[in-house]
């Protein structure tokens, strides 16, 4: 049995952790880590957990946790993970920061898009970026893994094959992204209410969206490209806000590279998704929605060619709280533990 | 491995049965019936199950059905099951009927609400009402079990120890419910329209839901008391439409018994319940909410008496589509079948 | 032109009252209260403004505001106006409070509700309660108008004739009672965030919410009886939470007196709305539904009798920001400057 | 008083017609035309419009209907119009057609996209394109009027200045859109269905939507280009459905070209809108919300350069039954007839 920690576990990512853990044979949950209900039952905090778990939430001491626990998730805001690691707690437990403290390898990328200095930069370079479907093998053998962002999941999924196979232009992506509200978090701000989401779409975070470098090295290197200011896979990344609570759609635009076509993308497809088992490609002309993938670990990919213009349109559908945080992150634990990686996961997505 | 045909399964209660029974270690469904989509691939339709499962979809031939399983579900419209039993079936199968041919045990009670008439009187007598907190040792041995109405569970498991404790006035009870849009089922109506159902809350079929009988016949029982015209325990209950996909709310008011109060009440929802493993008592003053069941088969239910005016006001709340229908249902089966009742049903409720 | 000013007018409530008196034709917005917004552009707040007005929020100081305003709207939290109102504010403006402030006659039952002290007991008995069809010639030379609530509204108009006839039992009536979010302000609380009010039906409040006494007191004058403790007509009024932006619904259970009939309730709801502009009488058997009034002042209503069980079954239907707030604030307004009652208020509906 | 006959009243872009020709000072239905509903009165269907207004439904007999009115609105499938329009009709009337028919010039293109003859290619010249803000003067002696689509009006709008000024690459402008689920109509379709938009978000007619060609011919026009196949402004426009009545936004991408900066763009919205009514600028930076245009006649815009790719993200956003539809045909009247563009359209938007 593995033990778990869950640093943030009452925020939304956090809440799902704690409930793909519940239903997940092999592991079990030591420490429900909260900053502001510290003592308070968390099946109080959420009522969905009624009757089942009766724990209490515990502070986010980081060092005490890590005596009691295997691996320790941090669904925490950015610099919270980084500002508590230490050599001492990655003796006892693995950590996988559900936060972008360690996504990104460069610290002055990091520091310009989040506006913070990083306090622990010397843990960048061994911290291993937890997509698991491209990093697998280097995730299993980790102590850090950088759980990827939900916007990123999706998009680098949708591209990878295309941007490795370099069926599509590298200079120029475009990706408009729409996510439901949870990906806001619990956060208390007029943004976040209900009557101010409903009934409404907006884009936010234009030309300065957080995930925007995250996705651009990852591609990069995809592309066998190094990515620093200037170099590597170009794209432009615009986040939409939709009135639902779960899901993210990401509908990428490329130019087909003149010598590719509808053929060669689709086999790209197969060649690097065919064994995924959370990748369901629905091939060309049909289109993922995010209903379908609603709490499951999918991601689901469809492509099409326009004739008329050259451009390839991908997109891609995620459950942003499972594979686009919480199960992402479970199924790093599974391959840090050598276990299943579907263990805990084979969750049938649910609709309506 | 128990083997399971599913007549209608392609309406959101068959859809839901579905995705249960995949996920249900001892169930493998033979026969996706439908009678919209013969021939069509069972995934193209509920894209969910993309990658999941390859079956097309077959006739509602129940005959047929019959000799591949060993208990049919159907998920059909009023009428359908009562049309198409007979004892050739009932040998080798058992039927678990999702429609309301089998809840009344009135002929004439039916066929006044139902407005049609009844085509298997001769089997109401031997059908065995569903609710299996309640029915548990009858269903065991049932030919037909009568899976209760989605209102009606949440309507009757809220109220049934009050009123065999006869805690509460049986000369009228108000249930006022509410219920999100897939109880209405996936036909083409205009009510059913997104832009008719969103940013809006009605009343219908007030005085004259076909719920009603059910719930008056099955408290009657609860009572000790027989139940036909004028006799029995007495209800109003008036259902709403709720803009949210599922979830159910019965906010009940009866008036508290002179020598009743709130411990008393206290006392008997745990003597009924206590051991209750999908019954969840939040106590006094603490009220249910449909999304802290949504994806799950709990019922949770809470109270108060209102000191001010001698009222009892019990919520339940559940998902209409698990507890409500799919999720009795295979409880059911699992009760038939000698199996762990919550095989295939311990799922944690999805929030947000 | 009347000079208005607006305290609170960064709430909701406040916003529509911005949004109607933009588009009165005797009215003229001078002030733009506000605690959290002051010397910030309106229109930078609600930017469905932009464009349409220019001015800035000013703070909430009503002496400074009496001075160059002829009424003041006050959409403030409870306390707010009683704690500010005094002579020389009222020599200059009129008040029409949209808080609770001055809506109950007793001192005891505001502090026993409210649980706060009552800072200007001294004009409660002037206070006028501003609810426009029941009250219309008070109101015209009221210097202080209570607003009534959203709920009270819908509730009381529901019932005041079958109250006023003595057509049902007045010792119990049951409002079952379901509001959308923005019911609940702009305030930052869990309570109100997307997430957590979507895909969800709750009841809060049970036994306990303040609009009761307010209900009570009013339909016990209409029905000719005195309010206080223990006297008076008596209801249990219980709110929910519908993930809808604008609307109420008001269901209420009366028990039909053994001399009355639907005829009879028929004629009740004629005899006292039949030339009211605002009120819609659906009829016997047509229950109204929140969005064919959203938008717009209109208050729906109807009705049916349940033979089975003797019961009254009443619903209304209101936009609880217009009708429910602003729309009948300014209505009062139009009564207190001798103005055409339907004066800007002429909206039709939007559906969807 | 201009007399109006809607073919077509009981969609939802006809039951927006009919809701803002209620509120307009000099216009006069005189005709409720119908396929479904004849005979039924109207406001049965729409019950926001009961007690406002007595009408029963009639046939779609244009002939007769033409003898009746000035001015004919057709708010109905593609082809009916086309199928309908006579010279004795224009004689009497003229016609704001809100389908397709008479919007493209080439009966090629027309027959390619819609799949479906023209039935009146007589009418193609002579027919005026209804983007009011671009061709107001054509449009005051026009005979038919083709009124603009949703997306169309959303798109062209936000990209006309840049176009027109050549300050973007013309051979590639990706589009982005999302609409809110009453653009697709009151049809009885499983997609339609509450459950199947609500919780999701999907792309739709990627590569093949019709309003593609529509964008481009007048783009070209904006460009100072013919339209045909291989020649003009070529655009990719992918359609998404968001679960939310109205509303519609279209992100827009295009390539900054090399001699072009922000303040150029800023000047170009500048110089092109500054005195439009309906038309507001948030400018740099400030992207538009469909909840701040919504219930209006308002087209919002905001844009921006990315710096690090060289692209303008330019969104709009527009209520679709509004100024994407039957706002814009009041707006088209109002300047057939010589009134003031904004009568009874200086609607307030409502918000939440």
């Amino acid at each position: 049995m593995i033990k778990v920690g869950i640093i943030g576990s009452t925020g939304y990512a956090g809440a799902e952790l704690v409930r793909l853990l519940l239903q997940h044979p092999q592991a079990q949950i030591v420490w429900y880590g909260s900053k502001s209900y510290v003592d308070q039952k968390y099946a109080n905090i959420y009522r969905n957990m009624f009757d089942l778990l009766d724990e209490k939430c515990m502070n986010d001491d980081m060092e005490a946790l890590s005596k009691k626990a295997d691996v320790i998730f941090t669904a925490t805001p950015q610099g919270l993970c980084a500002s508590m690691v230490n050599e001492k707690i990655l003796t006892h437990s693995r950590i996988i920061d559900l936060s972008a403290d360690f996504r990104l390898k460069s610290v002055d990328v990091y520091e310009k898009w989040y506006q913070r200095r990083h306090e622990s930069p010397k843990y960048l370079r061994e911290a291993v970026y937890g997509l698991c479907e491209i990093n697998r093998s280097k995730i299993a053998s980790a102590r850090i893994v950088a759980n990827p962002g939900c916007y990123t999941t999706a998009s680098i999924l949708a591209l990878y094959p295309l941007v490795a196979r370099r069926l599509i232009d590298l200079n120029m992506i475009i990706i408009d992204a729409k996510s439901g509200a949870s990906g806001a978090g619990r956060g208390l701000k007029v943004g976040n209410l209900f009557c101010e989401v409903n009934e409404n779409i907006k884009p936010y975070g234009v030309t300065t969206h957080r995930h925007t470098p995250e996705i651009e090295e990852q591609l990069s290197y995809a592309a066998g490209m190094k990515y620093h200011a200037g170099e590597g896979v170009r794209i432009n990344f615009t986040p939409h806000l939709v009135p639902m609570n779960r899901g993210i759609l990401a509908t990428c635009y490329a130019t087909l590279n003149r010598w590719a076509n509808a053929k060669m993308i689709q086999d790209a497809y197969k060649e690097f998704y065919q064994k995924e088992l959370f990748i369901r490609l629905l091939g060309k002309d049909t289109f993922p929605e995010t209903r379908w993938v609603e709490g499951s670990n999918f991601v689901d990919i469809g492509f099409t060619v326009d004739e008329r213009t050259g451009l390839v349109i991908v997109a891609s559908a995620l459950d942003n709280l499972v594979k686009g945080a919480a199960g992402q992150a479970v199924q790093n634990m599974n391959i840090l533990f050598g276990l299943e990686e579907t263990m805990g996961l084979s969750l049938v997505p649910v609709f309506p």
